[in-house]
């Protein structure tokens, strides 16, 4: 290795080591909200096929919400068009014959948790409009720099400034014969990233090699580790991953079926009598993904241990990929749906993998360095999980990141990251669990065992799959992960019903609002246009903290006004939490934006009767007139408004929400002069006074700054 | 100009002359269905800001039913996040003491005429989209080609054939330099298209330079004008423009108001006391578009005439430009908008523009050379009819091209186009005469004068203008041009219903599908994947006419099944229309597509009891899931479903309806296998026998016919 002293040295606020979806979902946080970074990936290629597939409900909702016309940020209507959304779960069992028969169908969603449901789409595509939105929000300045390795890290824990460049990481650029080993590039259709167990070799084979300039030494304030199931990072940072010691096998095939089998447009839980289980996940055109437990693998050391208990193979060493192929995985699909029969044409891409059930012990090390994703948790495929999670690891990490490089926010905020992300990857790999000994496991046949109960021997109960699968939807539709108390959310006056802990917890004055857990969306009217538009589609991931006043029915109760009229005057106060935490010169809701929603029908008020604070005016005199809704009434088009009713706030005490910029709801006060109070403390305890802070009018930073305010207007 | 026999020769199915949205539709057609063909422009850019704005339901119609998810088709997401939907329209006049008030506000769509509704969009950017899409179909092979100007046309009587090359047009490679005259380069934001009037001389000077490699002479065997109000192939056709001998000059600009106006972000029609007329178009970002007839416009030759009877200017001679201006045009809006204020910043374009209403007498040459859009018809910007209009003059031709240029239909179907579409262009003219008078008119004073009636010096009845308004809402959406009787129509057995007859006519099998008109989309299920969808994003813009059967309720109705039966048998023989009209070795659904609607209930049925004809099976063996669909009933996620009851069709009796590549509803016939034969009868008219065609196997052709067969499965 050259000497350091030759290398040359760089800075940045953010480096993320790793271009998966994780990475790729930090890089849109920091590009949306202006922040200096950098993303390396030692891959040469992206990825066209295969690899994970379904696209759950929580992930639609972020990417609609970085959504913003301006930035035509098409990726969602792009995943829209090019997956296959799927609407319906067939269950397929063994009658009391043996025969294998249509147990039941049941709609594959949660009425009412989402406007969004799951969708498969190939992970190659969410990765590469990802990465178009990183291009387009830095304005084209940020790319994945590729291929690159990490050679080394190290923290300077004798720096502690939020601003501290603290973190050393050297690199290294590969060549794109070296980023293209193996499994990445001589096997047909690709195989699974978990097999990089091979890239322990690869790091130590080419550490050493190639010229001076190859290497950079990179400066960074913090740094992301998104380098999947065999992290790199997470390696050079001591974090040991904990759970089962067992790993599956897996076998998954894409294909377009030839079969009679009736339901291969609809996803499937098969369960055979005596040749395993199998899902179907159909696809955009007309592709369907086999899901398999392989029965027997041949192994490269320990040899094979034969089928498990549950049914599926077991191992603890290293699975010899030759042994998978698309025909063996077909074979055992053929076995398993008979007597239908299924043939294979157009076969797209397949792989085998091995897995476990891991949680890292740590996501971060010194608030400095941190892992995302796959580095974080591991897990089987079936459940449609891996990339949603580690998307929304991201999402929750990347704004933070934003907020204490701005110098917005204390380095504290970046201590819930961990606290929030690892009681959900712990859920994750409970349900995983429960999920697989269930789908895997030998399926009792009705009748004769019915009647003895489920005891070990007569198999699984397909009643419980099938009660286990509906209870897991709402998990992992990933709209209710629910974030603790911290400095970030604050439950104060908040419980949980009797009996239904599991739904959350719920403030008084918004009584169907969890709070800690994600804003559900749901319909206002524009009070300057009349238009129906979701709530949530005003609450853009900017980066922004969003005030929700509700101020109640306005026409009906007069006395309101006075309320609205009085935050004119508190809000207008110098030390406000509008005016304390936003710099001196930038607009007045670049950092914390207030919306309001009033319970009367449109027409009975008039947008200028709003006191100025919730219609602000910009430097060059425009209104912002999209920050004001009428929560109730009726469309145009007839659909009926009750946002109040939705949230359980009550039409004449109204209430006030503080949502954080990932919308998950931090607090629940009252709609009142001493609520907004408590508002003030909320931002007290991690933001930054800014009353000194003058952005520097004629520095590229400004322009960030007026992109980071008013988005609305363009032009 | 050099001889032509040295200039280079080459040949094309079709040639398009003006690359405006009317030749961009032809072309996307023409590209969809594989055609041979070339687009021309004169001008050598594209259009980045101003020009027609408004895009109408059935403009939004047309893009969806191109968008099939294989070719990533984003037109219409784009289109839909890019522009603003305009929900509401306000009346503001004068009220009893003169002062400008609000008079009403109504929704600004027709509930249930359309799925989609009236949306602003700049055409730039609609014309970029067709180009991406043009291209994205022809695989990158097609491009407009510009800045290319035509020099001469000549249609060869003597050749008959549909297949001849009868049309030779000498074309001319400008310089980018004269492509870009005065009014599109150098005036800041452009003037608009109808000033083209230089363009006869721009023809003049420039027909005769140049060098011999910048000429081609192009034989096609059909010719497409879309050229524009001042089209040079209308010209050489000696094609007369009939109708109102005057002009009316407008003034347009866009504008960011700052203005105490409330309705500001609705779309308005402003009458004021004295100050003449102004129609707001909110935009999309913060943007207005401002209307208004001018007052006062010097002009160059025939010197003021001052402002008109109806208020505006009129002027027989050409407008003085420079005399128009932003501050201008923004000056006048700010005298109607009193006492409210108005300033504007961010002017980003303007422009003023003198028309008058015409028709051409004639839309075509020997069916040979043809002419659309503003070539055929032009108008006031008013009613946001113009590029609609425009592109549903082509969309109505270029699918007729295809089938001719095929060789799957008879010329004689081109004769319809003119039959067609000159009807609605003297429909708008009527529509836009009416609406002119009305709007640009100086208002009535309410009290007063409405005791009296609303004699002519009282001034125009707003209420009148208010019914106008919104009965030309229907006509203006494009979704109710009606077709005629001719061999691509046929209305046997179909009426109005008494003082109905503007509402069309119906067949009492399908009693409220009105015959000739677009079929009005409405929900299905999937039979294969219980998915909700619209039915007419089934039947996809792809060139292919389809038959709709409507079996009834086949679980009530058991005798039902028979029937269907019987039609797999029917379709079978060697001269059903499928067998007859579909090229030897092409799949059987590539020319006419059959869907099956049946009015059970999805889950009583299954997939595999339908006969063989509904659901056909590809040469690799794959199954054509998609066309199988239940008509009642309930979608998973709560929506009913009741296509029979939209379209009036009886649950026993069931019906036949035959809808062409456009979706204009054919005919309707009984569902029965006599009802079949009157199917057979309708295509027996116009296509032509391919029991001989045997596509060529390995030719290029053969790809084509392939993705025209079965374009579902991309794999």
């Amino acid at each position: 290795m050259p000497s350091l002293k030759t290398i040359k040295e760089s800075r940045t606020d953010v480096l993320i080591i790793g271009a998966g979806p994780s990475g790729l979902m930090c890089a849109v946080w920091l590009a949306r909200c202006g922040i200096p970074f950098r993303i390396i990936d030692k891959r040469a290629g992206k990825i066209y096929a295969g690899q994970a597939d379904g696209l759950q409900s929580r992930s639609f909702e972020i990417f609609q919400s970085f959504s913003e016309d301006q930035f035509d940020f098409v990726t969602l209507d792009k995943a829209w068009k090019a997956s296959n959304d799927m609407m319906e779960m067939s269950f397929w069992s063994p009658n009391e014959k043996g025969v294998l028969g249509r147990k039941s169908r049941i709609p594959d969603f949660i009425p009412g948790i989402s406007r969004f449901h799951e969708c498969v789409i190939h992970q190659g595509k969410i990765e590469n409009w990802l990465q178009n939105s990183i291009e387009e929000f830095s304005e084209g300045k940020v790319k994945v720099e590729r291929p690159y390795m990490p050679v080394s890290i190290k923290i300077d824990e004798t720096m502690k400034g939020d601003q501290d460049y603290a973190v050393e990481v050297l690199v290294k650029k590969v060549s794109d014969d070296l980023a293209n080993p193996e499994q990445y590039g001589k096997i047909a259709n690709g195989l699974f990233r978990q097999f990089d167990g091979d890239q322990d070799k690869f790091y130590a084979d080419h550490v050493n090699d190639g010229n001076v300039e190859d290497f950079e030494l990179i400066k960074a304030k913090y740094v992301l580790g998104s380098d999947g199931a065999h992290s790199w990072v997470r390696k050079q940072l001591d974090i040991e991953m904990q759970g089962e010691s067992t790993d599956f096998i897996w076998g998954v095939v894409d294909i377009v079926p030839i079969t009679d089998f009736p339901d291969i447009r609809s996803r499937c839980a098969i369960h055979s009598k005596d040749s395993g289980s199998m899902m179907i996940i159909p696809r955009e055109n007309d592709i369907c993904r086999l899901y398999i437990q392989l029965k027997e693998v041949a192994r490269e050391e320990d040899g094979s241990e034969g089928a498990g208990a549950d049914g599926g193979a077991k191992s603890k060493g290293r699975i010899d990929r030759s042994k998978i192929t698309p025909e063996s995985i077909v074979r055992q699909a053929k076995e398993i749906i008979q007597p239908f029969n299924l043939d294979a044409t157009d076969v797209s891409w397949f792989t085998g993998y091995q897995i476990g059930q891991r949680v890292a012990t740590g996501f971060h090390r010194n608030n400095r360095v941190f892992i995302s994703g796959d580095a974080c948790h591991t897990h089987s495929p079936k459940a449609g999980q891996g990339m949603n999670v580690s998307m929304q690891d991201a999402y929750n990490l990347g704004y933070k990141f934003a907020l204490v490089c701005k110098g917005l926010a204390k380095q504290e905020i970046l201590q819930t990251y961990e606290l929030e992300r690892k009681k959900v990857a712990h859920d994750l790999i409970e349900f995983d669990h429960k999920f697989s000994r269930l789908f895997s496991g030998k399926p009792m046949i009705p009748s004769a065992e019915k009647l003895e109960g489920s005891n070990e021997d007569g198999g699984v109960d397909l009643d419980e799959f099938h009660q286990v699968y509906v209870q897991g939807g709402k998990f992992a539709s990933g709209t209710i992960s629910d974030y603790q108390d911290s400095i970030m959310v604050n439950k104060t006056g908040a419980k949980a019903r009797e009996g239904e802990e599991s739904e959350g917890v719920f403030h008084p004055l918004a009584n169907k609002v969890p709070v800690g857990r994600r804003l559900l969306s749901d319909f206002v009217l524009g009070q300057i246009d009349y238009k129906l538009l979701h709530l949530v589609d005003k609450m853009p991931s900017d980066g922004r903290f969003r005030v929700l006043i509700f101020p109640g029915d306005l026409q009906q109760f007069k006395s309101n006004w006075d309320i609205l009229n009085k935050f004119n005057d508190a809000l207008e106060e110098k030390d406000s939490f509008i005016k304390r935490y936003t710099p001196v010169n930038a607009f007045p809701s670049s950092v914390i934006e207030i919306l309001t929603i009033h319970a009367s029908t449109r027409n009975d008020i008039e947008f200028h009767d709003f006191p100025q604070f919730t219609r602000s005016i910009d430097f060059k005199g425009r209104t912002d007139y999209w920050r004001i809704f009428s929560g109730a009434g009726k469309a145009y088009d007839g659909t009926a408004v009750d946002i109040y009713k939705t949230y359980g706030i009550d039409k004449q005490a109204g209430a006030i929400l503080i949502a954080r910029p990932d919308t998950h709801v931090a607090q629940v006060v009252e709609f009142s002069v001493g609520g907004l109070k408590q508002v003030d403390e909320y931002f007290s305890k991690f933001m930054i006074d800014q009353r000194n802070n003058v952005l520097p009018e004629k520095d590229k930073s400004v322009n960030d700054a007026i992109r980071f305010v008013q988005p609305k207007l363009a032009v």
